[in-house]
């Protein structure tokens, strides 16, 4: 009887744990896609400020030809120099996510235009993603492109 | 009584998971460590062969200014390619690793440098690794370089 209760309980908090990591899987890639679509907003906007605002504070931006970056402030000084190269829209495509807990990654690709809709570049990213305080922020953010070398 | 003994098991049944977590997770930090020692000796042999088989059958490459490579005979092609631009060595320095059941993202740096020890390249890199019936095998692999653009 001790047997069968303590089976009993222990499937009971698997079904438990189960249902608590889909559930939160679920809202996670919803709030994900919802941060990735500020992105690309802020982007048309040409806000570096809030674009730096969906890193972590600790966040890193790894942009090709160039040294990592990391924080806030030379994070929102990457993006403004994205900016100034002439970028004006980001259409982000999510290929694989994947959650784990407060942690995700998300693997994608990207077309940047100008805001003419000329066409800029194209590639690959990977964005590590941490739930800070209840929100999906980009923590680790790292893209090449597609195009050979100019 | 009843409940009491719940709690117990419920406890029991957290802290088995626990332990079971840790101790996979340091498992898991050494055998991917063994794989990026492999990763930078088969570069220096320059055998893109076996290179290869450190990633999944469905690992993708994705190479800075190259469509991504999916697939092993892909990933060798790549490699191969890589080799025949000069590349006879590669140090890979991981900086964060978090590790999650099957599944592991690397944060890292890597050095590029000919057979004699000349400096090619150097940057940034994010691997998500899968752990396929036992094996650490890299699944995503995206750098780019620090240096401008030639």
């Amino acid at each position: 009887m001790r047997a069968l209760l303590q089976v009993s309980v222990l499937v009971m908090v698997l079904v438990i744990l189960g249902t608590v990591t889909v559930s939160a899987q679920n809202g996670a890639a919803e709030a994900i896609k919802a941060v990735n679509q500020l992105f690309q907003e802020y982007v048309a906007e040409g806000n570096a400020d809030a674009l730096t605002m969906l890193f972590t504070e600790d966040g890193m931006s790894m942009q090709p030809n160039a040294d990592p970056r990391v924080g806030h402030e030379a994070i929102k000084e990457a993006h403004a120099e994205m900016f100034a190269t002439g970028v004006g829209a980001l259409r982000l495509t999510t290929d694989e996510l994947e959650v784990f807990g407060d942690t995700a990654h998300e693997v994608g690709r990207f077309v940047t235009e100008t805001a003419d809709g000329d066409h800029i570049d194209h590639g690959k990213y990977v964005v590590i993603w941490k739930r800070i305080e209840g929100e999906w922020k980009l923590h680790r953010d790292i893209f090449n492109s597609n195009m050979a070398a100019q």
